[in-house]
């Protein structure tokens, strides 16, 4: 069976044992029951065609893959199955400064692509904080978001027009290029966020911005509890105020990246708020910003320069790593409505405390989007971790909020979906993947769990 | 048949041939081939659950209806059909200032929300020119713009969670508070713009918008003609400014309100573009953009005081009431990539004189959105005039445009909707259509023409 895509592709099929490894999983820490059949590394259009063509002539399941740093385990393959790699297709066809538009190949990681734009004065505004590593067709596929979402909006709102194979082999081009229009169904909205489901997407006309002119304003400020930082937060959404970044460190997180940067341990229970205003009015903002913080109880600074500013951020940017040195970190997204924050705080602490598992959390606390992140020991999780997740995500659903803010469902969330949608709307779900891709061939298993 | 709904809802089915008589059509001119069994007039979500499950008992046709004011033919009903109105549904259940959302019913009228609403301080930012006549549940089936939306985002970025009752009366709830989530696939987004054809839309969680503080301020421009003031409209982009509104109205245009309002006849070939700008920079943007179009040759005066900008905006808020004046007006709503504007321009006028057809043309300059007025003598459309219409798509989809930037599909652009979408994409779309309403009896035979 294998023989015959070979004969079409190439060296562009790629069944080396270590690279087969390696698709098992994705940054998520899931890792599949074993190799799956191949790996086709596109490079055009019609690579992804051909692929296409012959898995569903063979019925042979298919998963899309971009970079693989996906949290969902969305991107992830086993046995039987085929990767279909868009990761080197990376052209730029065409950047349009009068249309605010770029028309590019999937493959293009976020960061590349920034930075040709940076030289025409003009950006891509969806930031995911893997930016430098993930590829805009997988931020498209996923809906991304990042630090800048709150004021910027999330990777839909960048979105005109999408070329997509379907799961038989034929291409289709939804959206247009104008920035408004209702021709028919939304397709192009449907298919950001639907992780591999739906179809591959092969191009993309995203919509660009022009660079805010003028300097930024950064301010960090420490507040004594994290219900502080949280109520500080929702006050400044309050008076109007729009930070371009709002990031919300609870005490866990803080103190875990003063240690592995080698700074002083904060004091005990302290969190930190990072904040930075852009555009003609970041100055006045900062100051008004400045001004509420204070009155909310925070030792707060205003970074001198952009360089000062940019050391203030350096915390929140260690992140991750920093994370890394307490054990394995299950990194969970629940986004509920931004005055329910603290409310999420409390209920993050008391499952802590429930389950026994330290939760570091921080917070885009601009659009109420939460990553606690339960502490495991080692990849395999264990069912009481769960049990933490699920007791986690049930305060979420009773705030008003929603499972995944921006990583998706994959295959770690399935398990909670029906209880999000309901089941009428999970039988409608499941529905209109099929209307897409009638043979399931397309990333089975993921979202909705196999029946 | 209809006697077992009467039992259910009372006088609340209508069947007063008056009233029969008035959802043959909306305001698109388009009249169907007959009365139709009777309205509805939902007070509820139950009194529409009841209406789709005798419906889909039944199998008889439901056409949903907001105000009536659509310019495509979607909400009229014709002989067999019922008519299910969401007219009357007009509660505000919930105005958050802090997550900034409101959560409505769907008959509530634009400009009664946004009433409301100012009184907090907060407004739904979409609006129509119809605002004052058309429902928030109609906006969103129609995914409506409107002036300001260049700015701030057409209907869809101000949804973000919907009640559904699909069409066999069960009920979902798609979407979430929080400003974000990627749970599953994106139904809210397919819903917007989808005209009826998915399911009735019985509440929604709007996204709101602060007030803008401080003055606004207003330009109007004359130019020597059409294509100055659309290149000029483009340079106003180029130059980083995003002004809240701009509007072009062309020779014909600016002349015929200028006859409505008694006011002198403008230079033969004069066109009028009018600017808005507002926030933190408005002064400064305001001023920026007269150095702009003054250097396109435009004579322009910035308004001195707030009253005296909207005086300027008269002339725009006066054209549809003007354009009666001429006779017929078939409102046509392409819409192009922002730098193809005045090359658009060009091939109206080129249409307008091979078709001898007058065509007076508007436009929301910022977004690249044309509404060509082809003048006709009564509602009948002659056959000569569709050929106009369709020699203007033709030349909207070579310049990378679509069919419609905001009225719709309805009954009066189906039959070029297929080349548009192409072939495949087109029976996705109606496969998309099927697994929402597998019997077909949610709007049948609008968008998608009867087979
Ligand atoms: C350190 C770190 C920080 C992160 N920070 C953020 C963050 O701030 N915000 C955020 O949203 N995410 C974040 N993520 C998650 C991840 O980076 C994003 O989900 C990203 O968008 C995935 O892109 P990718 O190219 O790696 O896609 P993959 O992981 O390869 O795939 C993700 C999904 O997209 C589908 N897909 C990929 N390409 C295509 C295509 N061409 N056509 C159709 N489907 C496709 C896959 O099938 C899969 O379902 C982070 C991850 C890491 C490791
Ligand atoms: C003078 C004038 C100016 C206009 N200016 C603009 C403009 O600037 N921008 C613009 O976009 N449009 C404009 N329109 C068109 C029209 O007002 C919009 O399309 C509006 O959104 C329709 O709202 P409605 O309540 O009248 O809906 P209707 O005309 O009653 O219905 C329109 C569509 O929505 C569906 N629908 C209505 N309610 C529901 C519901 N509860 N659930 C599911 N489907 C539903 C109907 O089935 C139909 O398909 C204008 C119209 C007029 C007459």
């Amino acid at each position: 069976m294998l023989s015959e895509l070979r004969a079409v592709l190439g060296d562009r099929l790629d069944t080396s044992p270590d690279a087969l490894e390696i698709v098992r999983s994705d940054r998520s820490g899931y890792v599949s029951a074993g190799a799956p059949l191949g790996i086709v590394h596109a490079e055009s259009v019609e690579d992804v065609q051909a692929t296409l063509r012959w898995a569903h002539a063979h019925r042979v399941p298919v998963v899309t893959r971009g970079a693989g740093t996906g949290l969902a385990g969305a991107a992830t393959a086993g046995p039987g199955e085929i990767v279909l790699s868009t990761a080197r297709m990376t052209r730029i066809h065409e950047i349009n400064d009068v249309d605010l538009l770029a028309v590019i190949e999937p493959g293009i990681i976020n960061a590349d692509l920034n930075a040709v734009l940076a030289e025409h004065g003009l950006w891509f505004a969806p930031d995911p904080a893997s930016r430098a590593i993930s590829t805009v067709g997988g931020n498209i596929a996923t809906n991304a978001g990042g630090l800048l979402c709150a004021k910027y909006g999330v990777t839909r709102e960048a979105v005109l027009a999408l070329d997509v194979v379907l799961a038989d082999g034929s291409l289709i081009s939804m959206g247009h290029r104008s920035v408004k229009g209702v021709t028919g169904l939304d397709l192009t909205a449907l298919m950001v966020g639907s992780e591999g489901l739906l179809g591959v997407i092969v191009g993309a006309t995203v919509r660009l911005r022009r660079a805010v002119p003028g300097p930024v304003h950064t301010i960090a400020a420490y507040f004594p509890s994290v219900r502080d930082a949280a109520e500080a937060s929702v006050a400044i959404g309050r008076a109007g105020l729009t930070p371009a970044i709002m990031e919300l460190l609870d005490a866990t997180c803080l103190a875990t990246v003063h240690a592995h940067l080698g700074r002083p341990t904060p004091p005990l229970g302290q969190s930190q708020l990072v904040l930075r205003t852009d555009g003609p009015d970041a100055r006045e903002a900062a100051e008004a910003a400045l001004g509420i913080l204070r009155a909310h109880g925070a030792t707060a600074e205003l970074a001198a320069t952009e360089r000062e500013g940019e050391d203030l951020l350096i915390v929140r940017r260690a992140m991750h790593p920093a994370l890394e040195t307490l054990g394995y970190p299950l990194i969970e997204d629940v986004s509920v409505p931004r005055s329910k924050l603290a409310e999420m705080f409390d209920a993050i602490a008391a499952v802590s405390e429930r389950f026994d598992i330290p939760i570091p959390t921080l917070s885009h606390a601009g659009d109420g989007n939460l990553h606690p992140n339960l502490i495991v020991d080692g990849p395999e999780v264990p069912e009481r971790v769960w049990e933490a997740a699920h007791a986690l995500f049930q305060a979420c659903l009773e705030l008003g909020g929603t499972l995944s803010g921006e990583h998706g469902i994959g295959v770690l969330k399935q398990r909670w979906l029906a209880e999000e949608l309901g089941e009428t709307q999970h039988e409608l779900q499941k529905r209109i993947k099929l209307a897409f891709d009638p043979l399931n061939i397309l990333n089975p298993g993921k979202v909705f769990a196999r029946s």
